[in-house]
């Protein structure tokens, strides 16, 4: 079983960071059992909150009750990456799985932020969530490296 | 002339996101008189100091005396998105042409340090330069679509 995971919906729009995703899945992989997990896009012409509410069912239903879920929030708890690896390091001691979940353009359901252990924010600013996928992939990869004493492959 | 630019070294390392970049300097474009502008690398031996300061003086080079040169600098100020670009559209409206500067991965030279008119601190978490060149690129996108009151294009 991986030990960290990130999670979102639907591929990268941008194929450039569709490819990049994969190149940060395949590099956090050699350091640690990490995958990314996909959940499908639904098809279903929904309204924006029924769609929501969709996401957030097959978001959870990818989640088991032991993991330790980290929501990304503008409005949660911004780190330094020093600081950001000392708290990777502690959940991954503490925790069976990590999983990181990225919500869509619209957000995340209610469901999904009940669920919520943890709420992190990247930035004050308000990134797209494609961009937010790859910054995140790129702490993920840092912290890593940091927690392991590895050099950082650019 | 161009009303915002950006300038940093060398292509982007990933060609994923170099693709990424020309999509951003187009959206940009179609908004505001805006240009990405390259230095070249140096592929001289030098120490890492000494690329530094060659680099620093072409990025001088490339910056007149009236631009207002804003500096991406961890340990600059960091905005939400909505305050970012107030500030943008402040700078817009007092000076002649503002010039963003992302440094390579090594940083940038005293000199430009000195010269920055402003820092500015995308994260309090260290990104790769390549990805503060997208991160950057999609702020600027969104700052002007809060400014010019228009859609934001995903």
């Amino acid at each position: 079983m991986e030990k960290i995971r990130t999670i979102w919906v639907g591929k990268n729009k941008f194929k450039a960071l569709d490819n990049l995703e994969k190149d940060y899945e395949d590099k956090i992989g050699r350091i640690i059992p990490f995958k990314i997990h996909l959940i499908q896009k639904t098809t279903k012409n929904y309204t924006e909150d029924k769609l929501l509410k969709e996401e957030g069912k097959n978001i959870l239903k990818a989640v088991s009750k032991d993991d330790f879920l980290i929501l990304l929030d503008e409005k949660g708890k911004e780190f330094d990456s020093f600081d950001f690896s000392k708290f990777l390091n502690e959940k991954i001691n503490l925790s069976k799985r990590i999983s990181f979940v990225v919500g869509s353009f619209s957000g995340v359901s209610d469901e999904i932020k009940q669920r919520a252990n943890f709420k992190l924010s990247l930035s004050r600013m308000t990134f797209s969530n494609y961009i937010a996928r790859i910054v995140l992939l790129e702490q993920i990869y840092r912290a890593m490296t940091l927690i392991k004493g590895i050099e950082y492959h650019r």
